[in-house]
Order: C-alpha cells, then structure tokens, then sequence
C-alpha cells in the first residue's frame, strides 16, 4: 500500500506574471487540491496532529502563465517500449500549444533521449497541427523511441542551445528518472526549463497515479488472445490454453484481462507467489474433472521458480526469465509424466497488444493528459508529472511517482474478486 | 452540482447473524466508508459545525450474513431500453449466488415489470451457471425487458408467493423509483425481501454515482459513426456530418465522444443551450474556411428551440422533439437559403450502440457490480443500489440516488476540455 | 441473365512497339482469353455453327507498351457515392506507374468530373508514393467526389490541355458512360489519350463482371446492424428488426447480407416483387409463432408499393421511394390495428457501410484492379474497364459492361439459397 | 499446375427415385456441369481428339433423392486443427437436413475420427436446430477435434451399428483420405452409406477447389498481427517486424496477406527457394534505405535451409523445422555480425487466426457448403467433395482432390502481384 503521507510539493521555475492569452475557460485555482486520502479517520488523526492531510494540487488551465507564448519553444521525447496511445498524446500537446496558447515551435525529438544527444545524429522534427493530423489513429510513436539513458549534460546542451522552454516526456520509470535527472541539472545551471512527465506504463504500475494511458487499450486487446486460447482449449481433448500477458512487476493487465474474459480458470501474478507443484496440482484437476483450462500468466509472474539470469536490457530492467515458455515446457512435462493427453496452445500477444492505436476511452484520456501537461508546463511547473486521482486529473512530483511501484495487494478488493471469478485457491 | 450534504444512510432487514460460507476472502467492515467529497476545506467545515462529512457505505462481502443460503430464492429483473452489459450483470449475479454463497435458486423474470405480475403470463426463467454460460459475449438481454411501470402491490405478492428473498432490478430512474416502492411495499408488509438495485443508464446521469455499467461501451462504439460522418463529410464539396447521440438529459456521451474523436468540429448538448442563428452562423462560417465540418448533438439538446410536444413514452418520459432531424432540415434549408452547396450526412446509430455486447472494461465493471450487488443482498440491505465513487466500490440509498440527475457542468473541466478539443465558441 | 453473344472487343489507340521497362514479370499474350460461358453445350453450339465463342482478353502487363513512360501524364478521378475501396485503387494505380513504369506526373482530379472543368476552380493534386502513404487504411476518396456529369468537350479541353495520356475513372454506370464520352471524343480529336474505367458499384451491379470492389467489405459491415437489429427484436415483446441496405435495383447486398447473417427471417429485393398484405400476414404468423423477427429491405425494393415520385437525383437517378421508412410505417400501422404490441427498431446503415475502409480481401482486390487498369493503359486500349470473370482479370468495353444490369436471378441458386436460410415463401 | 485431364466422375450409391420433399426450389439437373478448363484452344483440343473436355458436375438440390428422409440417421465428424467456419457448416448441415428435408436425427460424433471408435468412450451428440443455434458465432469446433487416422473397420462398424446413412466428414488432406477409405469399406461391405468430404484447410492448397472455407478469415486476420509488426518496425532504429504466418507447402495466406496489407516488404513462401545469404543481403540494403522492414513467411517456407528433422505429428504431416525463429535468429546474429543495431520483433498469431470465427463472406460460403454437402448426400453420391471452381459450386470425386497439392505458381499472376506489391527481387 502506498505510505500515509507521501510528499505531494510542486517545484516551479517561477513566479506567473503572464495572464493566460485564452479567457474565457474556467481556470483552476493553486489552492484547489484533491486529498490523498478518502478515508475519514486518516484525514481526522492528520487533522487532531494539527498536520495538513496529504492533498494533490489539481492540474488544468492557469489564468497566469510563467512562458510568453510568442518566444516559446518546445521539445516532446517518447522513451522506452510503445504503448497505445503515444501518438495522441503527442497531437494533444502540439494542438494544446499552438490553440490554447499560440505556442508555434514544437520540436520532437526522435528515438527516445538519443534524439538529445547530437552525436546520433536525429534531426529533431518540426510538428505542427498538419504533421500530426490522424496520427492518433496510429499505434506506436511517431518520433519513434529508443531504450536507455543518456548524457544528463549532452541532453541540457541541447535544449539550452535550441532554446527549449518546455521539455515534455513520455515514459515509464526509467524515462521519468531521466527527465529529473534533466531538471535537476537546469536547476543546477539556471536555465528556465520546465520538465514534465507524462508516465506511459502500459503495466499500470505509478504509485499515486490511479490509471496510466494505454493499460485500458491493453486489457481490451487481450481479449482476442483470450478468445483464442479458449476455443483452442475447448477444442481438443484435455486442452489447456496459455496466454502470457505483460506485467513485469504486477500483475494488472492479468487481474483486469481475468475480470474482463471471466473464461479465465487461473491467473497468475507477479505479487502472489505460487509453487509449481500446487499450480500443476490444480491445473491437473480442473482438467480431469472439465476437459479443458484456461491460463493467464503475467510476464513477472513466478520468477523465483526458475534460475535467475541476473541480465539487463537496454533500459537496465532485469531480464526476466521467459516465465511463459517455462510454463508452457512444465505443463507439458507433467502430463507427459502422468501418461495423459494434453493439448496446450502457447500464445504471447505483447507486441500485438502494445502496439495498437488507443481505444475510445484512452483516445480521450491521452487528449487531457497532453493539455494538462501543458497547462502544468506553461506555468513553469518542473519535475513533475500529470495524473489522474480519484477521479480528478492531478500534478505529482517525479520523486514521489517514482519513489516505488504500484502493485495489485494480495489482500484487496481487485485480487479478491478476481480469486472470485477464476475460483482459483487463494494458495496453490 | 451535487449538494453538499446528501444522505447516504443504507437501510436493512435486519441483524446479520449467519456466518459467510466462503471465509478466506478479504471481508469489508460495516464502518468502512469513502468520503463523498475529496476538498479538505468541506470536510474542515464539517468537522469544525461538529458534524460527520458525507460518507458512503464500501461495498464488498461481509463476514455476517442476513439470508440462510440453502434457503434463499433470489429473482433478477431487467427494465428499460437494452444497454451494454445488462447479461454480464446476470451472469454474475448468477455464479455470485451459485459459487460463492450456494444458493441455487435464481429466477430471471422476463420482460420487465411485467415479469413479476401473473396476468401478463410470462414464466420466470431459472437461472443455472450452464443458463448463463456464454451470454455475456451478446447484447442485449437474455430476460427481455418492457419499459413502464406495474402495480406494486402485485409485484409484491409474487415476490411473497414465490418466496423471493432478494430482487435484483437492473434498470433506469423509473426502475429504481419502482424498486424503491417495491421496498416500501415489502417493509409496510413486513417481508424478509431485499430490494437491491444495479443502475442502468448508458447516459451516465445518475447522481453521486461515478459511472454506470454500458457508457465506457456506448462511448467505445461512438467511433463507427463519427468516423463514417468525419469521411463522408470529407468527401464532398461542403461535407457536413452530422450525427445525433444519446443523452436525454445529460450529455455525457456526447461531450465523451467528443473528446474519444477528437475530429469533432461541434458538441451540442442539453446541459448547454444555443441558438439556432447562433449555431448555422458558426457552421457556416467554418465550412467557408475548411470546406467541411462534423456536429454532434445529444438527443436532449437544443429541446428549447423545437416546439413542444408533452406527449410520454411507456416508461413516462417525456418524448422529446427529433433534435437530429430538426437540425437536418435547419442546416439543409439554411445552406439552400443561402444558395451554397452544402452536402449533409445525417447519422443516428442509437439502436447499434444499445444493443452491442459491453467492452472489456464494462465487462469487468458488469462482473464486480453483480458481485456487489449479491453481497449487499445478502446481508439484507435494501432499497439501495451499488456504484462506484472515486474508485472504490459503494452502497447508495435509492432515493439519493434518483433525487437529481447528473448533468456535465458547463463550468467544469469536462465541458472545458470539450470546448478546446473542437474550438467551438462557449456561447452561440 | 447475360445475353448469349455479348461483344467483347476492345478497342486500342495504336501500335504498341514501346517495350516495357520491367521484364522479369510473366506477360500475358494478346490472344489469351477467358471463356464467357462455362457450359461446353453452348460453346459447342458456337463452335458448330462456325462461330468463334464469346471470350474476355485477360487483364495483366504486356511485353510491349504504347505509351514512352518518361513522358507520360496520368488522371484519376472518382466520381459518385464513396465506397471502400477507393483510396487503395487510387495508391494502387500511383505506386503502380511509378515502381512498375516509372511515370512520376499522375494527377487527381478533385470532386469527380468537376475537377475537369476549369471554371469550378479545383486544382488537381500531384499523386506521388509519399502523398498516398497510408490513404488505403482511410474510407473515402481523398480526391473527394460530386454526383453528375459534365460537358464533355470541357472535360477533354482539360485533359489535352494538361498532355494527359491515360485518365482513370473510378465510379459507377454514370461515370461510365461519361468515360465512353471522353474516349468518343477523344478519338473524334484524334488525340492519344487512353480512357480505363474502375467500375464502383456498391451494389454490386454491373454485368459481366462476376463482384465488384467494395461489396464485399459491404456485406462483411452489414453484420453490426444485423446484429444490433435482432439484438433489439429479441429484447422485447414482440419484437421486429428492420434493417435497410444499399441496392437501388439489384439485391446483391441484402441477399449475401442474409447468407451471411442467418438471423435474418425476411429478405426484400427489387428483383423479387411482393405484395404488402402478403408480406404483413406471414410476418405476424412470424411473430405469432417466435416473438421476434429480423426483416432485410434493399433500398430498391418494394418501389410498386409506393407512389412514384420521378424525381431525379444530380447523379441523375431516379429517386426511390423510401421503402425502409414505407415499411416502418405500414408494419406498426398494421399491428397497431391488430391490437398486438409490436416493438420495431429500425436501421438504416448505409452511410456507415460505404465510409468503412476496404476489408482484407477488397483491398488486396483494389490493389489488383488498379495494377491492372495501368497495364491496360499503358498498352493505349481504351473504353473498357478491368473487372474479374470465373476468377480471371479480364479487359470488358464500357459499352458491354453498362449495356444492362446486373441482377439477383430470382430462378438462380442465389435466391434459392436465400429462400432455404430464411424460410421465407417464394411468393409473398 | 493442375493436370489436363482429371477424372471428374462421381460415385453413387443408386438410383434416386424418392421425390424431394421440397418442391419449389429450382432444381439442378444431373446433367449441369462447368467446364474445368476456361481457355477455348484445350477445349477445341479434347474436341477435335473426339474427347469430352473435362467438365464438374454442378452442386445443388435434386429433384430425386436416394434416402427417404424419415428413415435417415446422419453424422457429421470434424477432424485436424480448428479452422474459422466449422462451426457455420455444422449448423448448416443441421439446419438443411432439418428444415429443407425433414431429417431429424443427426449425430455429431466428438473429436475426430475417435469419436467413431467405441473405446474412446466418446459420446455422440444429438444435433438439433436448438442445439447449434449461435454456434456459428463462436470460433473453433462445438465437436472439437483430434489428429490421425483410426482403425476403417471400427469406424465403418460404428456407422452400420448407428445406422448412418450420410457422414460428412470436416477435415483436411489425411481427413478426406480417411473419408474415401471408409467409402471403399462402406462399398466393399455393400452399405448404403454416403461420405461427403467438406474440405477444411485454412492453406486453401486442395486443387481443383478455388478456395477452402476459413483462407478468407484467415487473411484477414492477419492483418492485426502485419499492424503490429509494421508499428514496431517503425517505431525503432533499423526496425525489422517478422511475421510467421500459415502455409505447410502453399504460401497462398502469405501471398494474399502481402496483397491484402501493402506494407509487406518481403514475403516467403514454399513454392519459392530463396538462400539464407541473398535475404540476407536484400534485407540488410533496404534497412540501411528505409530504417525499417515487414517480413512475412509462410511456415513452410525455407525448409531446404534448416536441418530437417523427419519427425512427423499426429495426423501424420512432416514436422517442420520453425523457419520463423530460424530466421528470428539469423537476422539477429547477421546484424550482431556487422555491428549495426537492428531490432527485430517476432509474431506468430497462427493460433489467433484459427480459433477467430468466420469472417462475414466466409459465413455465407459455409451456409452454401453446408447444405451443397447435404444436397449430395441425399442423392446417394459418396467418395467425394463440394468445393467451388470458375464461380460455381461443384462436386469433385475426393481421389481427385487429394491427388496433389494446390500451390501457389512462382510464373502465375498472383505471385507476379506480390512481386510487384513488395518490390522484392524475383530471385534471392
């Protein structure tokens, strides 16, 4: 569970002196704040310790601005594996910049921080409201991306010599300790940069971020995979049909894909540990007793049951073990073993998934992530990324989003009710 | 605007006694709320008169039940227009009975409210785990449904005669005002009958509710028509498409589809009244500059500028003047008027959007409303329904409920974001 | 049905001694044909009375071209109602006579023929492999289309004028018999100017060709309505879907739509005539006996039911009748005065339909057609369309090709196919 | 290519002289064929030999039958791998036999050919229009299925002993093997039982046949998984998607995938030798071109250049080496070798495409195989298939079918289209 009082301070490169060039929308106040608790007895215990409850400071339009729209250049940087709904989040930024503000100059850089640092040679492209008309209906990124991390110095030369004003990042973890990395560095030499971060994890795993862009998409795009290993399954003798969702370090796309194709008989999480021998056990006996089981394992699922390889990617995320292909291999074995005929159908739909173009509902929250990242922007607010928190659309400092990661509890109402719907054991 | 201080007290049958059958599943305490608001300033107010701020009764199961399952017959019945996910509901209630508590007698009552009156003769359905088997991936609903109310003391005695211990009513405003007398009625004769209801309005317009189950779907399936009005507008010399939606009342759907299409030039809705001079001038002013131009407009808006008919439907509501065909005809004469070409595609797709199996997310939705619902039942709560409220899952008083409808806030940040998506004028 | 000895000849502008700049491509001989009848008695019935049996050349690159590719100016137009498709001919057609021949001026000629006549003030667009990017996943034409003909001497005033050598059109009977008046007067002027017509007929209706480009991706979009219609019969009392779809005088798209929906209890066609009273009397024993039924209309049928209206649309069509609405009508008018409850929904999809992008198999189809209109225009032919026959690509003259139309045989396995899925009486 | 003179000839079981129950459909006469060849010079040369042209027999209602209705039992079997569309022809068959002949008693025997052997201890199940209504709105097989062959004699046992007078078997090349083999049994022991062959292969690689039911869906299919590789071979440096898709020893779905989704930049098919190096090569100058490439193969393609391995699956097919991670792992090493980052992401949907239901035309042509296959089982006809060739649907003796392999020809206009489609080189 997240900690009670979490630190929510905004930083700012400056005092707002420049009335906001569009009027007639309802502007939010600096003092409108969302609590981070809803639980009456927490906030009254802050309340009766004469401490201020931890609050959220609601992200929208400023009717003072920090950057004089005519003079400012922007950057937009997509880090880190695709996700649906990079595109409209980029279309949402440039047309937010250039109607709501009349900012012109809008630069994106391409594959991911390489794109800052000159020496890889992509020249940053000029966007604008007709190189981004329809790419929302596109998945992937249009700048395209790139894994890892760069220079700190080479990235800040850069925006300093283009004039950067605002830098906005799309990215998971890494990308979002990159991007204070980067505003750190400003601050250090004075620079009038402010940096914001849209978090893109399709895994849904931000702290004190209720729902990340593209997880919706996700969950909708397992159902095709679903649908197919069930029929698989339901289509020979003693079948079993496995699908390998993304997840690393939790489980949601799997707990929410099990609630949304209630066929699912096990679903397997990175946060609930299980032992083989328990899962074949009952794996076994579903088979036995209804000719066929359905399988959902997250990517970060069961990783103490296979040796370690200690290996990085480029981003420097541990290379998980392939939990999918062991799975798959241990359930053929057992049956093997038992003399039984099993049919398994092995499907890993990741890329498929990953890189589909933005549901509706997705369409919608990437097109006011990128206004409200710009308005946060505009108002010279850094280091900080934008959110959505109990219903209200929120600024949350980068520290404090990446300060650890959100997981689905063993013991809540998500994995209870999915423990409800697979009829799983709680412990296998 | 909701008000400030609404009474969210749940009633009930009586003591809960009966142990839980299942025991290993996370149970909610009775004293486990959500504040309704989430601004420290209101809740200080509260505190400061020495008064409780509002709070809402957590949904989930709980350790103490009211029923005996192995003697617990339960009915469900659907009314009003079909919406997505109306059978993911069913079904869920079903296995919820059938797995997690055991009650094995679950009757479907066909039609309605008609379903519960005998003279009609239509017979009510059992409702097996193998009954319900599959039919969450269908549309509409496998009882059928009527619209319009029936006589309660009537619907009474067949819930007595066939010893109904918990109704399920999944329907709208009316249904849920049917419901509530249903559980006056129940408790003037002293019945052991719980009285729970599941909103359903794929307008979204119940109050103090979040979201209801059929509107992410309804919003989802928005796209095939927006995207055929945005390519036949596009088409043709002076394309206009135009495309009403649902929203008698309230526009959520519309100002949703908006921001989930983004290619939307205009947004009428019932909550933002408009001109007809004012709307033509604006439109014809943008096919002058771009040569085409894509209108949505709730079935409610623009009401004021149609001459009143006062007739009622079955269910007694209000029959409201043809805003998409009025429209129709006002552009077409208009642009004739003028002696422009103007090509109009006029699109009404409610019956398609209805009537389409619920998306992922509604699906997942439909399945935790069906369990909640169940387990508020069993503890004999009634006259209540289950929602959701800034992420958690909730216990509602139907009457608070059904005491206001819920409408987008011209002043709030939804109708904003709407008004910088499609750049349309906040007055016309 | 097709007559016996249609003319099959096609006509050229000359010589071709140019040889094709590709050539490791199999070439198709000028004397390789396609049979038009497959039934050896009639062949034989030619072959003994001395005369040769009707055959089509087939479609495909020859050895030796007409026209000198680096001196050569392509136009494409698209003329009428949009239809899936379009765009995929139209890349198909540019990326064909830049990487195939490497012609690099091809023109689109903007709103159908008008974007021939210079006093609409339409500038053509220059069509390069970078401008068509992506266009074929988009519906409609991107060179947008009017209905109507134009002056035929204007028309080739402008394609002289413009050194044009082949010019493309893209639309249905009218823009065919317009194209033979260009190719006429083209060949009056004694110009070298090559005239191949696309056919786009959503309706799929034109002779000697066995399907053309659209209708497939028509029926596979009938099946939301469909659905959404019985989804709605099945809902409540006495319920009945009526579903309207394209086809002004011939029934190809209700009669697959109902092979391809077995839901569907009634398919109405133009070519099958019924009477009301006959059609209302076993549509109520329908309802008697089920509860529900799913009614097919094609737009074109049942026109005798109504007064005529003998209006003309600018395409110069004559304006049917509205028999979805006739029907809406008469069908509660007549249970209305039954006494019967009948709920009716009604749909009428047809801007949805045509506005789709192509489907799989009709975009692999456009890609096809397009290569194919190329190589015909290269090698000089002229006044014919490309269109496919017992699975071959054949070259047709435009005057065969709209010399009758073609229609549903109401003695064919079609109509019988449809009889046996619906359960319909042949005669109603 | 297809040889010049097969053997067209259907068997029978005996006269018809029972007069079809059904009497107002038009009927095909027994004398009603379609040419095989379509080219007049081979036609006039079997005449002017004094030889009848090669000629199929037209499928279609008879106005005599040879099994009294009454009395008949019949069963249908589905055996191999699922394919979309099963599900259609089952109900098809069911519907037809009910409703167009008054059969009521029809068998589905449970996976495969096991469900004719007695020691399997599969039940058969009772087929009723009840039974399989929605089936074939749902992918896979309701009776599923299993590979290999069973002992003739047990399985020609069980058919007297239920008194079966028509099978239809659903099944690929060893499934109409195993059908013509229970046909010779049935003959030899002097039965009067009808097999009738539906041909089930996704490959669409039985000659003689234009197309198999499920190759359109499965084209279509594609398309997500050929999305996805293009979005993430766009998305990244040097980008390479690689797409595995179906096609043992006919690259037919590989061919019309690359047509169907013009973005393919390579296809490989079986029918087609390439060398590991000139891929290689080809692939690597387009990289270093463009920055990225779509690649699909066929599963059967390179064979030649992995080891083989001789070991064969159940139905007794060759097991192929996996050219998809074989080439996966060559690329990957191949540009390790020249130091250049390449990403490369691998998709395989070939148990996605399966198990997805029919697409709306492959529905259409599931109805007309259906009931074609009952047609013919009622007349008596035995040993062979209902398939479609020039536009007509036709019986073909199963010996015929199964006497070689349709595959793609390397000189005809299909792979020419791809070829021009991709630009690839001819010969690599």
């Amino acid at each position: 569970m997240e900690k009670d009082n979490p630190d929510f301070t905004i930083s700012g490169l400056g005092d707002c002196s420049i009335p906001s060039p569009v009027t007639d929308v309802p502007f939010i106040g600096d003092d409108e704040h969302v609590l981070y608790q809803s639980d009456l007895k927490k906030i009254r215990d802050f309340l009766d310790a004469g401490k201020e409850p931890p609050r959220m400071e609601l992200a929208g339009p400023r009717a003072k601005i920090f950057f004089e729209p005519s003079e400012l250049r922007c950057g937009i940087v997509t880090c880190g594996g695709i996700c649906p709904g990079i595109n409209d989040v980029i279309r949402s930024v440039v047309l937010c910049l250039r109607y709501h503000y009349g900012v012109e100059r809008v630069f994106g850089f391409r594959f991911g921080f390489e794109g800052l640092v000159p020496r890889y040679g992509h020249e940053p492209l000029a966007l604008t409201p007709d190189s981004v008309k329809g790419i929302h209906q596109i998945g992937g990124s249009i700048l395209a991306s790139s894994r890892g991390s760069q220079d700190v110095g080479e990235m800040v030369d850069t925006l300093d010599r283009m004039k950067i004003g605002i830098l906005i990042t799309i990215g998971g973890d890494g990308t979002l300790r990159g991007a204070c990395a980067i505003a750190d560095e400003v601050k250090r030499r004075g620079l009038r940069i402010a940096v914001i971060g849209i978090p893109k994890t399709i895994d849904n795993d931000i702290s004190y971020v209720y729902e990340t862009f593209g997880f919706e998409t996700a969950v909708t795009e397992t159902r095709t995979s679903l649908y197919s290993a069930h029929v698989e399954a339901t289509g020979a003798r003693n079948g079993v049909g496995l699908v390998k969702l993304m997840g690393r370090h939790s489980g949601f796309i799997a707990a929410y894909a099990t609630l949304a194709n209630s066929e699912v008989n096990f679903c397997l999480i990175p946060e609930v540990p299980f032992t083989l021998a328990g899962f074949l056990e009952v794996l076994e006996e579903r088979i036995s007793r209804k000719g066929h089981a359905l399988v959902v394992v997250a990517e970060g699922a069961g990783q103490e049951l296979m040796e370690e390889t200690h290996a990085r990617d480029a981003s420097g995320n541990v290379r998980l073990g392939d939990v999918g292909i062991f799975l798959r291999d241990r359930i053929r074995e057992h049956f093997r073993e038992r003399g039984t005929e099993m049919n398994l159908k092995y499907i890993d739909p990741s890329y498929t998934i990953r890189s589909m173009p933005a549901s509706a509902r997705d369409s919608a929250f990437c097109l006011l992530l990128g206004q409200y990242a710009v308005h946060a922007g505009m108002t010279g607010r850094t280091g900080m990324i934008v959110g959505v928190w109990r219903g209200e659309f929120i600024h949350l400092p980068i520290l404090t989003a990446v300060s650890r990661r959100k997981q689905v509890r063993p013991g809540g109402w998500l994995w209870a009710a999915v423990l409800s719907s697979t009829g799983q054991p709680a412990k296998m």
